[in-house]
């Protein structure tokens, strides 16, 4: 079980040499998730060894041009890669529309199924779930309808303690599911084993919360809580604190806040306006209130 | 008066990590045009310092995702960058919708006017004209419709030649305007002083052609005849001639005869397929047929 983040790209709208707009690819318990897709990531992709065919699941936040221009480019790929296991796309209501469209007038030929996953609810829902991972919606509020993401490993069942199993020769493999399962053993004596004596605490399951883009939202620390990985965005530091109101962003320090109030073990930020030159700014203001803060930077991987 | 041509993307579709899709950035006659629009040439015209607000007029070919993907992105940019001066948008019939569609749902606010010029002919038109600079359409044929351009500096006004003029006291500031013109000047005395002998050939209008994508299509000859700067396709060798037949592509050998039959003074090829990983190759064979045939590579500059 862990986690592996690689920041494709986490500038703000506006191009800069240097400078990629948001997209992160997760892989959590073997699963693999593509998360927002602003122009050039598919190049992003590449240069950062991101395999194309492991992607089945992409998760778009919402309609700005900087969180989805490059998924039209990415799914016309898939396509000439002769992709045709089927895609599922995540995102608000109208990107079937527009994306379908652009195909159409491009003539992409696709062998593989696009399934697309339309969001309208502004309350936390399970939009995908298998027997490895979860995704929930986090309702954020920015300029247009945008949703978070929450990806969670499933639990696992516990481990054998085979040790002190083995003290007890009644206890049988066959019984070995329902220990596992956390049951108790009852022996032929009526003595009651607890299971706490037979089994391991499982490793935790992980999570990763993608918070972006946003205006400081206090409201969504219930639903984040105690994650392990959380991507808050932090467009501004509070000297424009004024700015990130008006335009719906964040500050720094707006995102440590929400960090520190969650219990997140780490956090990274991004989103950079492009107004700052100097972005270690951006970890120093907001380690003032959330020490174990990071920087999102093209290329870097984040491990749990 | 002077040509001078930037490539800012010259590959093929499939994404790789130096690869850059179609754009290129002309500058005529004191105008500016953009031709072609893939996904990343925002980022490209920010590299190789396009000043963004020079271009008040782009170009596309067709609806192929590598050479349009990265319009929207750049509209918005312009959005952003609160330009308010008119833009015009050249390109295939459908163009208007996807657009327009892609900036209403990504709520892309725009001071600015968009003017779509949506082409439909299979003949070649005229489709601007100012007092610098004509642009026509030059047919090609690809699995789409599409049209490569063809930019023509405007003839300009003959130039005094003062030194001859002296020589005559009854030639007045009055008649300069005429002679210019190209007419003859009659003398009091019924003597005729003829044109040539007043003037010197102004210099000799520009002209550069934008072949891409096609097939090998010898029919645009008469179009681009003895044009000063071709660019034309060549995705592939020669070796795969096959191939570029199925696809409707050119091979470097191909868009080396078209340059030959035109009487082009200089060739560039470009749009190269990825199954080659030595563009070299690609000059070398065409200059079995060309001689002057360069490669276009991102950020090169081509001065006439």
């Amino acid at each position: 079980m862990s986690i592996s983040l690689t920041i494709l790209g986490c500038h703000s709208a506006t191009p800069r040499i240097n400078a990629f707009p948001t997209s992160q690819y997760l892989e959590i318990n073997n699963s693999h998730f593509l998360i927002d897709c602003g122009e050039g990531t598919q190049r992003q992709m590449r240069k950062y060894k991101v395999g194309f065919s492991k992607i089945n699941h992409i998760f778009i936040t919402h309609l700005h041009g900087d969180h989805f221009y490059g998924l039209v480019g990415l799914l016309s790929t898939f396509g000439i890669l002769n992709r045709d296991k089927e895609l599922h796309i995540y995102g608000p209501k109208g990107i079937k529309e527009v994306t379908l469209l652009q195909l159409k007038i491009s003539q992409s030929h696709a062998k593989y199924k696009m399934i697309f996953h339309e969001l309208t609810s502004k309350k936390s829902e399970l939009i995908f779930e298998d027997d490895k991972v979860s995704v929930s919606t986090i309702p954020l509020t920015h300029r247009v309808y945008t949703n978070g993401y929450l990806f969670k490993e499933k639990e696992k069942s516990r481990k054998l303690n085979m040790l002190n199993i083995s003290g007890y020769s009644e206890i049988d493999k066959a019984d070995y599911l329902n220990i596992k399962a956390g049951k108790d053993v009852v022996l032929s004596s009526g003595k009651i084993v607890f299971n706490t004596e037979l089994t391991i605490d499982p490793p935790k399951p992980l999570s990763f919360a993608f918070c972006s883009d946003t205006c400081y939202k206090p409201d969504i620390v219930p639903i984040i809580k105690n994650v392990d990985l959380l991507y808050h965005e932090a467009t501004f530091l509070d000297d424009r604190k004024d700015l990130a109101k008006k335009t719906k962003h964040a500050t720094t320090k707006e995102a440590a806040q929400i960090a520190k109030d969650a219990n997140a073990k780490q956090l990274i930020i991004g989103h950079y306006s492009g107004r700052y030159k100097d972005i270690n700014v951006f970890k120093e203001e907001a380690q003032e209130i959330f020490e174990n803060t990071e920087l999102a930077v093209p290329g870097k991987v984040f491990i749990v």
